[in-house]
């Protein structure tokens, strides 16, 4: 392997891979990937991910139409871990409709607020 | 547990952590939390982890001295990735002394630039 090739042997075949908003610098969500997804998200410059829950290649915005466009993607220092930034598509990475899956701000006591804005609603997108 | 706590069983006691940067927002590095990391974290205000590697709890900083300010904690919508929004003393994360662990950006025909710049010299940092 090259040394930019992601280290899939240390994830058990499966890495994490963060999406962040290439305008905003926001972090969207955090799913994984495998060799197969890493390859077509090369290939067609458009985010693709392994879903654990489906055990099956994914192709983000499959169903809803919200895709992420690749703007860059980069590898870190172990090589065992994969940041793309995108242009998130329909303006919202999260199923549950939020722009971002980190939409819950936790403080030190344990309350909540949220923080990130709610783009659509859910029974809308996936009917 | 509260909805608001981490769901640790999923990923069978770790779950993945981002550092991000809570002035520039750069995605700093990734690395695992356990439980015990969590509450070091929510009761010192300053980021830790647990070393895959070393297989013990891991305050970041403790040998460098480039501890990371906890400034606000995110949770994602299936409660099994953490943000951390930090301000990284000493200005770099990365072990290899650049700002972001993410400083290789990778082409799709697999050629690679840096993109983060390097702060320190490891070899004055760790001795």
């Amino acid at each position: 392997m090259e040394n930019w090739y992601p280290d899939f042997d240390k994830g058990k075949g499966l890495l994490p891979a963060i999406a962040q908003d290439y305008k905003t610098k926001e972090v969207l969500m955090l799913a994984y990937v495998n060799k197969e997804a890493w390859e077509k998200t090369l290939e067609t410059g458009e985010a693709h991910y392994y879903s654990r829950s489906r055990q099956k290649l994914w192709h983000k915005g499959e169903s809803s139409g919200h895709v992420q466009k690749i703007k860059e993607i980069r590898l870190d220092c172990d090589s065992d871990t994969i940041l793309y930034i995108v242009e998130q598509i329909g303006g919202a990475a999260c199923h549950k409709g939020y722009k971002s899956c980190f939409y819950r701000r936790i403080s030190k006591k344990g309350t909540i607020d949220i923080c990130s804005p709610k783009v659509f609603d859910p029974k809308e997108v996936y009917k």
